[in-house]
C-alpha cells in the first residue's frame, strides 16, 4: 500500500482533499488557464507545429502529471526551451508543415517519455546532475536569446529560418526588404504593451487603490488583453488582406488520439535529441518544483518526478502534442494563485479542454506577431548574463563552461551547445583531479594537527617526508603521485621515511593501487620506508583486499600524529649530528 | 640552449658519446635488426599493406625518434596492436589492395603524428591518463586474441576478412573446405617451432654449455631461422605452385618519398581513429619506456615523448610507412642487448636500410604462413586474462571496465571497444563521486581526533551534527549534500548546529557553492548554525572569493576539535536537562 502511494501520489493527497483546497485550486486553475491559452498557441508556433498542438499538449499531460507527479505547484505543458529543442530536432527529419513533421514531434515526445519513465523506474535521477549549474544557466540564457531572435521574423512579417544565431540573423537581413509595416506596428505595440504590463501595471494599479488580487489577475491577463485587442483590430480593419500573418483555422474539438511512429530509422535519429530534451526538461522542472516546495517546507521526490514527467510526455505523444515539461512562469503563477494540490492541474486541463472545444474559432484573426510578442517578453526574462561575471570571479573553470555553452549554443545550435557544455565541464573536472594538490605537512606546535609547511609555521624532520594527498587516487591521476615522490626523493636524499596522509583520499582504484604497489617496490629498493596514515574506513576495507598492505615496507597509522611520534626525531639535530653533515 | 636540449635530446647525449657506447650500440643494433626484418614484414601484412611498407616504417621513424625521443632503449616501428588499429581504420575508407589503401595509411600516420606533436607542444601528455590500467590491459588482451585469430586464415591458406571475433570466425568456418594442407603443415610447424624456441631453446642451450650471449642471440633469431627454413622449402619444392601463399615481389631500394592525402573528407573520417591510435600507441610506448628507464634509474619526459613519437609518425607518413609506436618486445631486446643511447636506433635503421636495398629479393618465396606464425607467437604473449580475476577481487567497478573493454573489443571491434572502455571507466568514476560517502563523526575520547560514529566508540552531542564529507563537492554531487542535510535534520529536530568537516573536500565548484549557499539559507531560516572545519588552504582561498563565508550563519574552524570545544556540551546532559525532554 505504501509502495503504491509512492508511485501514485494522488492516493496520498486525494484522501485528504476538502472544500477549502477545492476552492483554492479552482481559483488558481482559472488564472493559469487564462495565461496558458495564448502561451500554448505561441509555443506550438515556436516548435513549428499548428497552434492547436499547443493546447493539446497542455490537456492530457497536465492530467497525467497530476496523477504521478510529486510537486503540488508544478504546471506542466509546452515551455520555451523544450519547444526550441523540439523544432531543432524535428527540423532535422522533416520540413516544417510537411506530413511527417507532426508525427516526428509525437515520436520525440514518446521517446522522451519512455526515457524519463525508464530513468525513474531505475531510480537514476542522479543522471541529471551531469548538467552543472553554470552549464544550465548558460544554456537557458543562450536559448532565450535564440528564441527571441527566432521570433523577430513574425514581428516583421517575413519568413526566415535557421537554428543558429548567424543563420537567423543572415536570413532576417536578406529579407528585410519584404517587411510588412502593418505587422511591425502591431507586433511592436504588443511587445511594448507586454513589457509595460510586466514591469509597470501592477504597481500602478496598486497605487490607484486596486485590491492586490485584482491587480495580480489583471497583470497576468496582459497577454490575453493583447491577444483580444490585436485580434479585434485585424478583424475590424481586415488587416489579414494586407499581409498580416494570422493563426487562421484551428480545428475545434478535444485532443485527438494519435500514434507516434515506430520507424526504426526515425527512432534512432530522434533518440539523442529525446535524451537531451528529457534531461534538460527534467532539470528545469525539478529545480522549479524544489524551489516552490521549499517555500512551503514540503519536499519532492526527484525519481518520482521522472515518472510524472515521463507519463506527461507519453500522454502528449498519444494526444496530438509534443514534448512538455514543468514550466517556470506558469508554475510560479499557479503557486502564487494559491494552488494547494495537483487537482489545480486537473482543473486547468478541464479549462483548456473547454477552450479547445469552444474558443478556437475566436483565434482565427489572432496575428502571429502578437504570439511572437508574448514569446519574446517571456523568454527575455530567462536571459541572465550575470552568471558570466559571477563564475569569472569564483572559478575560471566554471566560467569556461558557461562561456563555451553560451557561445556554442548561439553559434552552432542548441544540441551541440548543451552537449559541449556538459563535455567541457566534465573534462575540466577530470583535468583538475588529474593534477591533484599534494601538500607537504608538518606538526602545528603544541597540537596534534598537521598543516602545509608552506602556509603554516610547523615542525618538520628532514628524514621524514609527510605528504597529504588532496585527491582521491584513480586512473586519471595514478601516475602523478609516482612522479611526484620520485622527484621529491631526488631532491632530498636524506629522506628515510615517506608517510602518505590519506585524510582526503576517498577512493583508491585499481590503477592507483598498481601505482602505490610500484611506489612501494621502488622505495623498498632504495631502503626508504613507505607508511600510510589516516586511511578512511571504506578505503582501508578496499586496500585490505589487495596485497599492498601485507607487502608494505612500513606501517599504517590511525593518525598522522601517531606516525610522527613513531618516525620523527622530535628534537633539533644534536651537535654531533649537525657536525656530521 | 637548455631549452633546445629539451626539444632535441640528441644534443645532450650526443656530446658525451664515446667508443664504448658505440660498440654496445652497434651490437644491440645488429640483434634488433635481425629480429625486426621478419617482424616488419609481418606487421605490414597485419595492417593490410604490402610487406615493404613494414621495412619503410622502421627506417625514417626510428631515426626521427632517435633525434627527438627521451628514452635510451625504446625501439620504434610497427607494432601489433597499432597495425590492427590501422587495418580497422583504413579498411573503412578503402579496399585492401586498392590504390587508396596505402595513401589512407600514410594519412593516418600523418594525422597521428600531427596530433602527438600538438599534444607534446601543448604539454598535454596527461590526456593519456584517461585510459585506465584496467582498460589498457583489457584492450591489449582482446587485441592480442583478435590478431591471433586474424592470422588463422594465413595458416589455413584461405582468405577470410572481418574486424570482430564473430565476423572472423564465421568467415573462417565458411571457407574451411578451401584449406590448403601444405600451407597448414608449414604454418603449424613454424608456429610450434617458434613456441618451442621461445619457451625451451634458451634453457636447453645454457644447459649444454652455450655462452649466455650466444644463447640469447640464437633465441632472438628463432623467427629468422623459421623464415629461412620455410623460404628454402618453398623454393626447393616449388610449393608456391601448389597454392602456398608467398610474399612475392618486394621492390628493392630505400624508402620512397611519399605524401599523405589532404582530402578534407578523408581527413575527417580518419581523425578519430588517428587520435585513438596516437593515444593507445603513446600509452603503450610510455609505459615500456618508463619501465626500462626505471631499471637504470633514468627517467623520461612524457611530453617530449609525444614529440618524439609524433616526429616518428610524421616521418612514416612521408616515407611510405604507416602508424608506428614504441614496441614492447623490440625495446626489451634492445635494452637486454646493451643499447646505451638512441644511436642504437640509428644503427638499426641503417641495418634495415641495407636490408631494403639488398635483401628483399630473398623474401620472394617466404610463405605468408610463416609471417602469420611469428605474429601469433608474438601476440599471444600479450594475452593476460588474469586482470579479470585481479580486478574482480579488488573492485567491481574496475572489473566492469575490463570486462566491457574485452567483450566489446572482441564483439564490436577495436575502436568501439576501447572508446567504450574509456567512457565506462569515466562514467563509473563520476557515478561513484555522485553519491559520496558522508560519515557522521564524534570525538575519539582522550584525543583530538574525530571518527565515524558507526565504526568507533566516540563522544557525540545530540544537538551537534558533525558530518565529514568524503568527496570534493562539484556539480555531479552538489545536490546530494543538500538532500542529506535536509533528511538528517528531519530525523533530528534537536540539532542546533551543523559542522561540515571539510578535511576530504579538495574542491568546491560554482554549483556546489550555490548548493552550500542554499543550505546556509535554509538552516538560517530554521535557526540552526552552519559551520565549516578543516577547510584546506586552496579551498578556503576560493571560498573567500564568494559571499558564502561573510553570510555564513556560523563560523569557520581551523580544526574539528576547535569546533567541538566551541559548540558541544561536553558533559552528559544534566538531570534538569534530561527531565525536560
Amino acid at each position: 500500500m505504501r509502495k503504491l502511494d509512492r508511485y501514485l501520489p494522488i492516493l496520498d493527497w486525494g484522501r485528504r482533499y476538502n472544500r477549502s483546497a477545492l476552492s483554492n485550486d479552482v481559483i488558481a486553475a482559472v488564472i493559469v488557464t487564462i495565461m496558458l491559452i495564448p502561451q500554448s498557441l505561441a509555443y506550438a508556433l515556436l516548435a513549428g507545429l499548428p497552434p492547436q498542438a499547443g493546447i493539446y499538449a497542455s490537456i492530457v499531460p497536465i492530467m497525467l502529471y497530476a496523477l504521478f507527479g510529486t510537486s503540488r505547484a508544478l504546471a506542466v505543458g509546452p515551455v520555451a526551451v523544450v519547444s526550441l529543442l523540439t523544432a531543432s530536432a524535428v527540423g532535422q527529419v522533416a520540413e516544417q508543415g510537411a506530413a511527417g513533421y507532426a508525427v516526428a514531434a509525437l515520436t520525440l515526445a514518446f521517446l522522451s517519455g519512455a526515457f524519463l519513465v525508464l530513468l525513474g523506474v531505475l531510480r537514476l535521477g542522479f543522471f541529471a546532475n551531469f548538467l552543472s549549474h553554470p552549464v544550465i544557466s548558460g544554456f537557458i540564457t543562450a536559448s532565450g536569446l535564440l528564441i527571441a531572435v527566432s521570433q523577430i521574423k513574425h514581428l516583421l512579417g517575413i519568413s526566415a529560418h535557421g537554428h543558429t544565431l548567424p543563420e537567423m540573423l543572415s536570413a532576417i537581413f536578406s529579407q528585410l526588404n519584404e517587411t510588412n509595416w502593418i505587422t511591425v506596428f502591431l507586433g511592436v505595440t504588443a511587445t511594448a504593451f507586454l513589457f509595460w504590463v510586466r514591469g509597470r501595471l501592477r504597481p500602478l494599479l496598486v497605487r490607484f487603490g486596486a485590491p492586490k488580487l485584482l491587480a495580480d489577475i489583471l497583470t497576468k491577463a496582459g497577454p490575453v488583453m493583447a491577444v483580444l485587442a490585436t485580434t479585434v483590430a485585424v478583424w475590424a480593419f481586415g488587416l489579414d488582406a494586407h499581409g498580416v500573418g494570422i493563426v487562421g483555422d484551428v480545428p475545434q474539438g478535444l485532443p485527438p488520439f494519435t500514434f507516434p511512429s515506430l520507424d526504426p530509422e526515425l527512432l534512432q535519429t530522434l533518440l539523442v535529441p529525446a535524451i537531451l530534451i528529457s534531461v534538460i526538461g527534467f532539470v528545469e522542472s525539478v529545480s522549479v518544483a524544489q524551489t516552490l516546495a521549499a517555500k512551503k517546507r514540503e519536499s519532492i521526490d526527484p525519481d518520482q518526478e521522472l515518472i510524472g514527467l515521463g507519463a506527461a510526455n507519453l500522454g502528449a505523444a498519444f494526444s496530438g502534442g509534443f514534448p512538455v515539461t514543468g514550466g517556470f512562469a506558469r508554475s510560479v503563477v499557479n503557486f502564487d494563485a494559491g494552488a494547494e494540490t495537483p487537482a489545480a492541474g486537473i482543473f486547468t486541463a478541464l479549462g483548456l479542454a473547454v477552450a479547445a472545444v469552444a474558443l478556437t474559432p475566436l483565434v482565427y484573426y489572432l496575428p502571429l506577431a502578437t504570439l511572437a510578442a508574448t514569446i519574446i517578453v517571456a523568454v527575455l526574462s530567462l536571459v541572465d548574463l550575470s552568471i558570466l561575471k559571477k563564475t569569472w570571479a569564483y572559478s575560471r573553470a566554471d566560467f569556461a563552461s558557461v562561456a563555451a555553452t553560451i557561445f556554442l549554443t548561439l553559434g552552432l545550435g542548441v544540441e551541440i551547445g548543451v552537449a559541449s557544455g556538459v563535455a567541457i565541464s566534465l573534462l575540466l573536472h577530470l583535468y583538475k583531479t588529474s593534477r591533484p594538490h599534494v601538500a607537504e605537512v608538518g606538526l602545528v606546535p603544541g597540537t596534534q594537527h598537521f598543516r602545509n609547511i608552506h602556509r603554516h609555521a610547523v615542525e618538520t624532520d628532514p628524514a621524514l617526508l609527510a605528504l597529504r594527498v588532496d585527491e582521491s587516487l584513480y586512473f586519471v591521476n595514478a601516475r602523478f603521485l609516482e612522479d611526484l615522490i620520485r622527484s621529491r626523493l631526488q631532491e632530498g636524499p636524506e629522506i628515510r621515511n615517506v608517510v602518505l596522509m590519506f585524510s582526503a583520499v576517498n577512493e583508491v582504484d585499481f590503477s592507483a593501487l598498481e601505482s602505490l604497489e610500484s611506489i612501494n617496490e621502488r622505495l623498498k629498493d632504495m631502503g626508504v620506508g613507505l607508511h600510510l596514515s589516516e586511511v578512511k574506513g571504506p578505503v582501508m576495507d578496499r586496500l585490505e583486499k589487495s596485497h599492498l598492505i601485507e607487502n608494505l615496507n612500513g606501517r599504517v597509522f590511525l593518525s598522522q600524529y601517531g606516525a610522527w611520534i613513531a618516525l620523527a626525531r622530535h628534537s633539533e639535530p644534536s651537535a654531533a649530528e649537525a657536525q656530521r653533515r
